[in-house]
């Protein structure tokens, strides 16, 4: 399965990924595994961009579609690190955090969003492992944050 | 020392593995470390569970029964992963995720629930380096989850 | 550049390795890797020592020289590990995990404490991948806690 391919088939373009928004970079290579700073939903610069808490000012459906914009920016920030997606040989790990309210309870929905698409878009080479939890606050009140551990 | 044989010094059983909650796997080994996903304290189909938040529902004492729930619950994953619990090179580290209220400090008395069992039954190579952290919510209102990094 | 005269150059001594306060040991070495457990600002026993929320006990300001306190301590661990710090070959990961106000936004600027402090010292070993998230509540209240992920 060609990850190129599968997110044509799914009718999805890899937006350019979204630069650091301070003194750090988007992803370490280190041995054969790359660890990816946590990254949100859109370009920072994008005004129009949704903000705020899953399970108040954002719902859990919305929630899946805004982790899933974040797994294609960490696609795209893959893509950046290792030029052909093909030479991905596993996604390890995810933790995937997500601004709520006290009394959130779908995380697992939520985070299926970046993980279905993971899925989708590498087969077999896509299942990971995973932690989703609940956070007060995220920087700039993104309401999804995702960082990941890959091996190429 | 032989960690199946600790554990029925210790008079613990190993649960049947829970099975994840979502799309994701339970873990994912890499190289010689195995990443295992955010666990909670038992499997999802009891409804007797503890579910809330430690420090309101939930006191620090009963906290560290819980996390040494989700620590019987990460080996018995381990051992699904390894087979044998002597392949066990060293645990390398914790994530331990509490689901507290907003003035909770007692994190670290709730995390050595599970600390204090993997040294217990690993004995040196069960000694780890750990964060504790106090979330304000997780999934389904679990009050502990930990994720976990092995080296086999 | 030689890391420890850089911290001379910078006018910082750094300071004991603060002691575990539970259950854990403050870093594993695995493979060529360095986990370092989460650490605060300061020793535990320091009765002087800032507590709090940032958002509301403590600003975005304090809040950055606290997380350059929490980085110089890690360094401290680190040196504790390594014996010579020249022989660090890259800082990997941090994950900053600041207790804050739920309507709190700047963890970014924050969390540019220990950053700054890491690129300063170790220069371009000392660029790392990042995650900053903001946490309800942290062990004895401290205002921020990191964790590390290392190559030697």
């Amino acid at each position: 399965m060609d990850p190129v391919k599968r997110l044509t088939d799914l009718g999805l373009k890899l937006p350019n990924p979204p630069s650091p928004v301070a003194n750090y970079v988007t992803y370490v290579k280190t041995n054969n595994l790359i660890f990816l700073s946590g990254c949100g939903p859109a370009n920072y610069m994008n005004k129009n961009e949704q903000r705020g808490k899953i399970g108040k000012d954002i719902n859990t459906r919305e929630g899946y579609k805004i982790a899933k914009l974040v797994g294609l920016n960490l696609i795209a920030r893959l893509k950046e690190s290792i030029e052909d997606l093909n030479n991905l040989k596993e996604i390890v790990k995810l933790l995937v955090m997500i601004n709520s309210t006290d009394d959130f309870t779908e995380h697992s929905k939520v985070a299926n969003g970046c993980s279905d698409l993971l899925v989708e878009v590498f087969g077999q080479k896509g299942k990971h492992a995973r932690s989703a939890i609940g956070l007060n606050s995220l920087p700039n009140n993104i309401p999804v944050e995702i960082e990941m551990i890959v091996k190429i």
